[in-house]
């Protein structure tokens, strides 16, 4: 590990933090420290947080550190703080949803994955902001690369604290695209694991056949560290089967067996890209196939891809007319305009049609895994460009909205920019259930371009 | 691995069956076949089961069969076979809680423990006899070394389902004696964990400063692989504290940074052990002594653990009260005299008293503390003597009851018997949340003995 500075000891990723902890060379109390000299620096141009306690996350830290002092065993996160989405159960900290309606709401119980994050030994610094309800309407949070753009949305907060180094490690949701396109624009990485290995006891329920949480870090080992905390069973959530962890980064960092091959997938969405994606596609496809063995063909999805994002919409909106009618009912004045829409929309589409929708899941899932059977993994864009001018709206999830509804695994990997600087990303999509091997394919692309 | 009959792969350990199925020797379906023909030669004289599910067992061994097949990972108890007491919540079977008044309940969910076990791969084969509630009063089972005998109680079924080697493992609880006392009985190890470490959620609330989850088998190292997989924090339970896991498995391999010592404490209920048990541990402490340095000391309690049996009584019985008011109101008639008069007992101690004796748990585990600042482990009887000859009542907890009130993490070593070949053990207590130091000094002890 390199030297470093403890004053900018937030800079350090989250795995070479867990290292100086474990080596003594830095303390909990320090890093978490370090952290809140950035929050306090940029939190007022960012606004990342909805809730704070710094008492609370030194005290935390302090403890942390006086457990390693003893010699007590001490988990995978120890000492590394973290940022909550505020949709997501924190028995210390409000979990107010986004909205007024929820203003002082104050859970009981840690939502599941926020238990095993603190038996890991992680520090939890406080909430993130999150959209109205995890939908679209946007918090206060800007783009860290620019503040004039959105951050994307609807894990606004966790990507921007991430992005802007306030924490090396936060924890969102995606029902949409609110893991993958907040990353892509923040220009971190991002991951949202295949459906049902992430807990969400606890967490919002927008709708239960597309809520999945994620993460977000700086790194891709990172990535790896936190997600293997979190993909653990949980009987509280019925979308789970008892399958044995992934044990991400141990599958990481073993080499490939063979170089993988990739399908190119543009999707139904591809006229929705911007120029500078399209062109950052053709240069990170040409530059991988020139200098390898073709591994990367273009796929075109089956015409009946097409239809996916009408079944999402019934999906979700069906949902959301479901699940958040006490809201509708008892505070709709309060509810931005273009939830009101939704919900109504929602209103209307009939059990019949929802089940039809619902059960269509299955039959793109299987269109996917012939994909799968000739390609390791699916590159496609994370979002149409970078960060869009206007705070008003998060931006398109349209690139999301096909590897949501199919329950596949997906990363942002942050690794094209605009003319301006402006980062977005490339999304790599694996087979489902197979999150560890989308990893150590990710990890064999980004050497494979770092040795161009 | 030394080879074996496919036959006879019930009596393998656990570790060496898990073994096996990774290298292909065994399927987890021959196993559990080979474990439903020992059930089917020796149920009807051990009675360990209440229910059973044969087709669902061999089904879900099928499917761990065909993961394994697939390459998926594989948990740490992958493909083996486990007993689940009667009072522990799990959605495949009825959990009756060892009374008529509970018949048919069926729970929705699994306890925390059970869903950790499926995560891990394990195959539930169905429930194991409680006695009634999980307090005295006992149910079919007999003593696996002599059916005139009772097994222990209230996990009887659990130890006596791993003694005959029906199964390598099982799970019990302990909120007096109820996982050290029937492992003695049984010959098998017992582990019941420092208070707080295996989540409750979803087992029958009996007495909540009390009630602690255990796991038995036929060996020390199996019994370290099954409590690595269950002791996980989950915040649905009040008692734990999100803190590492053990690791015990890997701890215990590590050899001792030095011998250990021990304290050989008699408790105030010496006078209850019999002359076998007190033989029993004048030549084990000679024998240790004379091989090794002075490692065994004599060690003798304050006098104000004279107290500790009315104070653990107060509070189990006025919990039970509590605990089981909807049993007494609803079915008083159905319920054994023991408990209808532990009940009414607890119904007079006021929360005056309550509070004062639960109050005293940290005073009497501040003493303890004394001890594990000079001794390692406490060596003493798990039980008065070999199991009792009748089946009406399951033996003294006496023995277990200052270890169940401090939380300490306890052992049963089933290292004695009588002259009869009846089995009891030699209990060994470590220090409060240091479980896989408990662990490892047991190895210790136990290569000792072996050595001599």
């Amino acid at each position: 590990m390199s030297k470093f500075d403890i004053s900018t000891a937030n800079l350090l990723s989250a795995c070479d933090a867990r290292k100086a902890i474990d080596e003594g060379l830095l303390s909990s109390q320090e890093l978490v420290e370090a952290c809140f000299a950035r929050i306090d620096a940029l939190e007022d141009s960012i606004g990342a947080w909805t809730h704070l306690d710094k008492e609370l996350a030194i005290q935390q830290a302090r403890e942390a550190d006086e457990s390693r002092r003893r010699g007590l065993r001490v988990g995978a996160l120890h000492g590394l703080p973290i940022g909550i989405k505020d949709i997501i159960d924190t028995q210390d900290y409000p979990t107010e949803l986004g909205t007024v309606l929820h203003q002082g709401r104050k859970p009981s119980k840690d939502a599941t994955l926020v238990s095993l994050l603190k038996e890991a030994g992680a520090i939890i610094m406080g909430k993130t902001v999150t959209t109205e309800l995890a939908v679209f309407s946007p918090g206060k949070t800007t783009n860290p690369h620019n503040n004039a753009h959105t951050p994307g949305g609807s894990s606004s907060g966790s990507a921007a604290a991430v992005a802007s180094a306030m924490v090396p490690l936060s924890v969102g949701t995606q029902t949409n695209g609110s893991v993958i396109r907040p990353a892509s624009f923040c220009g971190i990485y991002g991951f949202k694991p295949s459906f049902g290995r992430i807990s969400r006891h606890g967490v919002l329920r927008q709708s239960p056949p597309l809520d999945t949480a994620g993460v977000f870090a700086r790194g891709l080992e990172d990535l790896a560290l936190i997600a293997d905390v979190v993909m653990r069973y949980d009987a509280q959530d019925d979308a789970m089967l008892p399958i044995a962890p992934p044990c991400i980064s141990s599958v990481m960092a073993e080499p490939v067996p063979t170089n993988p091959v990739f399908a190119f997938v543009r999707t139904p969405a591809w006229d929705k890209a911007e120029q500078v994606t399209k062109d950052g596609f053709r240069e990170l496809i040409e530059a991988v196939n020139e200098s390898k063995a073709k591994t990367i063909d273009i796929f075109d999805l089956p015409a009946q891809f097409d239809n996916i994002y009408e079944d999402h919409r019934k999906v979700m909106e069906a949902d959301l007319a479901r699940n958040f009618a006490e809201e509708y009912t008892r505070g709709k004045a309060e509810l931005s305009d273009v939830l009101c829409s939704m919900i109504e929309r929602g209103q209307k589409v009939t059990d019949e049609k929802y089940n039809a929708s619902v059960a269509t899941i299955a039959d793109y899932a299987d269109c996917l895994d012939e994909i799968f059977e000739l390609y390791d993994a699916i590159l496609t864009p994370a979002t149409p460009g970078p960060a869009p001018k206007g705070l008003q709206a998060t931006g398109d999830p349209v690139m999301n909205t096909i590897w949501t509804f199919c329950g596949t695994p997906a990363l942002n990997l942050p690794i094209l920019q605009n003319e301006d600087g402006l980062p977005f990303g490339v999304q790599l999509v694996g087979e489902k259930d197979d999150d560890a091997r989308l990893f150590r394919t990710a990890r064999w692309l980004l050497d494979s371009l770092n040795d161009l």
